[in-house]
């Protein structure tokens, strides 16, 4: 059994991670730490988890948190740059749920989140946690940076086209949609049910951190530079991310199957599932479940290919994709825990 | 493995029937039959199951059927009365999920439900499928009326309080509330988003088919008739059932621990929780999960004492409670396929 | 033209103020306080009030508000009872939209709200603010004590099961129900989308604030002291209340129209709308307006009567009362801004 | 007072038509119409109008139409081209809430909408109703097509850009998100609240019936044939649109302040509100409200222009816009009956 410890597990990703990791076969909940729970029970902080996971947090502590295989860090950005290095130094694996280890650059990292970078050297050996593009490299790995909700339905969604060439990479743009658990578990007016239900907005549309991340994605997809328009939703939803996702055809006049294209690229792919044509997928289609689902459409045979991209942000946008970055790097079957079936209604 | 079928699975407790019983590590998914949509894939209809049930829907056949261990009725009153006599004589067991064998007089059932009984002679051997009440006899069952939602709820609440004799039997009032879903996926009006959406409502206060099965089980449990007030609401949420169950206390003056008693009633049943005192539970805590959870109070301990119960409809009051009684019916473990944590949030 | 002042229009009773006070034919908006967010416009705070209200907020200021012909008060408790002395002093009426002058006895109101009163010889002067059944002396009232949303409800449902003695005193039980917007315009996680959308949960049902405001005007109705259980419940809407209320018939063998007496009872009053017989109210059909609709059961003739009664929380329960209570306070029409109609869907 | 009749005032664009009428100044609500209703009243099938409204439906009658001076129709597409030449001959004025007007080519009609016109001949002379457009050819109108919701909200957003000649017409893509109240008031699967609520998904990416009529739109404003994507999706919220509108600069080089071109265009409209720069607009803030709301972005200084524009879809997407319309025709103030303010929260 592989002992897990979880760092800041009071929000909605530490409530999923607890959800998957208890019902986990080869997983051992081993100790769960928040400064402000300290001492409650989880089950009575998520009633959900009662008679399933009978830890109460405790204060964050080295010597806790050494004794685990695996630590998961769901903590608020700059967190766990603080408590990686020695973990690794302790043989101790680490999977980052924020986004500390997400970009290649410590400048650019700097810029879009406002603090210096306790441990630059890091990022290097830092494996951006999508299986889809880097199994082999997450098998290997020590630290794993697990992607951004955003980024994952977004770079799913184009990676076919920018592979094959097929698309302008100045031409993206990326309309995407989120249940409001993309906020967190905050005490925020913003995201009260009387301020974000019935409601639909647009946010950050100057600039969101979960670009240059998306950005970095595609540029190796693409093997160049791309230019990206993205501009996230506030959708009165609680789970699931729809990304629409839009690029321009390098040649229109010549003949492409879209949709082979997808199939192929995603044939082995346990949790990427490609819709049949003219399919819509919907976010309830993965809700608490570790799947992406895509469709791609060229709306009136135009130069403008349309992919639509689903997730739930909490599973392959977040707790999810960290359990199969774990299973990956402890050589576990990739699909164990995360086996299960989507809510609906 | 246990060969399953079910008829009429195309709605909501069909397609829940169908999330457990695909991941049930005792059963094979045999077959699912439906008129309307006969020859389309169940992955098509409820695209959560794309990959994990790859069954299409068949016209109802008897030859179909009678090859099964048993046949789950997802259909509407009415229908499994229809086959049930044949599926029994070839020997299949057969799980009914509506209100067929529910009710112990023909009579009674052909009032509430407005037609003629086809097999009141199978009335006095079907057996309750509630568990907590009647498990020894769901273990020799041949045919099992799954119990209805509200049911469920609300008899859970009082059961411990009219077996124990504490409150007067013609003081019960359920105040019930349910999420859409309760029903049923039909093109009706009234459940649109935009009727049943940011908008609350009672609904059959003059009269509720409920009504009667809550009566006849509460009245064994009292062991004298009972008189009730059952007052069901529609709530703009998707799954889930709160009853709020109130009872005068036989004796206000004398001392009772009732969240003794409550946690004695249950301290052997796998999938009732009593909360600790002064708790309130919350539907979302057993979204998805069989699950009842229930909270005793005493406000200003006063003559009255207040049950809060809450289920997910869809699973411990319909799918999750009829596999666990085929589990019971089958010597499965009583929880097999039903160790799913509920989706929170 | 009628100068109002709002002290603490931040919250969701003051942004409802200002939109029925923008539309009033006879107020003008002459202030509005908030120390949080001084300076800044209210249309920035409220983007519906854009091209309609042109205040910023400013801080509490006695000049301001001595210059005010009426001071509404859309603040936390414990806040107007520190400055109505002064204003009434000054000549100002002030109508509370908190509970500062509910309760005619200090000594409850402290048990209830956990401080001391600071002005408890204004209890007696001031006027429950519920016209229905205080409408003259509202009229000559310099202090008026708006009445909370549950309280409403729940006695203008009850009020003529009491006044004509049908009922027992010690039965009563009003079950309700509140859109979270009843939990006002705070950060609190309990009232996040992600935390109360979707789920259904009791609360406060050892014992809720409001249970003294209600249990006082129904004695009052009665003649003598009531008995009464008050379980109030979150639903995931943003407004409305639905009260559904029990009550045991003293003589239920005697026949009695019950129909008949709802109808009388509130035969001329503007704000109150009983339905039909068998009728289920439902609270879209009041959102946004200034209205109570009733309806009466006696279900399978038993001995229990139950009234549904539905109001819009931020209206009728709170902004729109208080409006309807300033037009008699000046003798305007009483109806004067408030003939929006519900906005359904 | 203006004598109004309603084809069809059962489905939602009728029932805020009634809301809106029966508080206009200047209208009398003379019949409206429904074979299915006959006979009910209207404050039987929607509560939020008793009181208020209380006309009964009418079987659809030549007389009783002629009888009017506007008959608005708020029918399925298909309707209206059947009576408008009557009608018109009659001496009525026509204002049509769905689409047999809105297409100049009755070719085009018929292929989008799958069925012959009934009167071609009338397309030349029908006005489409956006009045920020065709204000002056409204005032003298005898038939108005109003204006589709997405076309409203769309086309506001587009026409700064396209009518300065700033963006490449063949670079649009609208990415529209609406209520579910769009889909309108029917008994269909796809719309419970079970299917679309905590839901997101996208639908007709193929072709939706109001590309052409957009497209005709911002032909106009371009001067030239645009090249349009739009990809609608549904939102599990009542009412509300959000387009989320990007186009290509035709010169990124150029100095070019977005802000002042959309402030000026909309300067003197009293139904359009250009938010200040970096502003995220709300589809809350025009709940129930007869306004656009509208910002415009360019992130990153790229060579994309992002404009977010929120209606209510059926008020200024339909009933609202439709008044406004009939305040031209007859020369009445173009606010009068329209200055609602939006419900929030």
């Amino acid at each position: 059994m592989i002992k897990a410890g979880i760092v800041g597990g009071t929000g909605y990703t530490g409530v999923e991670l607890l959800r998957l990791l208890a019902a986990h076969p080869g997983v051992e909940l081993a100790a769960i730490t928040s400064r402000g729970e300290k001492g409650r029970t989880v089950a009575d902080l998520f009633p959900n988890l009662r008679g399933r996971v009978d830890l109460r947090f405790v204060e964050p502590d080295e010597a806790v948190l050494t004794a685990c295989d695996v630590v998961f860090f769901a903590t608020p950005n700059g967190t766990a740059m603080q408590s990686a290095p020695a973990l690794l130094a302790a043989g101790v694996k680490v999977i980052d749920l924020a986004a500390d280890f997400r970009l290649r650059q410590a400048a650019e990292w700097e810029y879009w989140y406002g603090m210096k970078h306790a441990c630059p050297e890091l990022l290097a050996e830092a494996v951006y946690g999508l299986p889809e593009v880097n199994r082999e490299a997450i098998r290997g790995a020590r630290l794993v940076a697990n992607p951004g909700c955003y980024p994952t339905a977004v770079q799913l969604g184009f990676l076919p086209l920018l592979e094959a060439g097929l698309v302008e990479p100045d031409s993206l743009i990326a309309d995407a949609k989120s249940g409001v658990s993309g906020a967190g578990r905050k005490a925020e007016v913003g995201i009260l049910l009387c301020e974000a239900g019935d409601n639909f907005k647009a946010y950050a549309v100057p600039g969101h951190r979960h670009l240059p991340e998306i950005r970095q994605g595609l540029a190796v997809a693409s093997g160049a530079p791309v230019d990206l328009v993205f501009v996230p939703h506030l959708t009165p939803m609680i789970r699931g991310i729809h990304a629409t996702l839009y690029a321009t055809l390098r040649d229109p006049g010549a003949a492409v199957d879209l949709q082979a294209l997808f199939e192929q690229r995603y044939a082995n792919e346990p949790f990427v599932d490609v819709l049949p044509p003219k399919s819509h997928p919907e976010t309830r289609s993965v809700r608490g479940a570790n799947q992406c689902r895509l469709a791609v459409h060229r709306p009136q045979n135009g130069k403008t290919v349309v992919v639509l991209s689903v997730i739930d942000n909490l599973v392959k946008g977040a707790a999810g994709q960290a359990v199969q970055n774990m299973n990956l790097m402890f050589g576990l079957a990739e699909n164990a825990g995360l086996d299960g079936i989507a809510l609906l209604p």
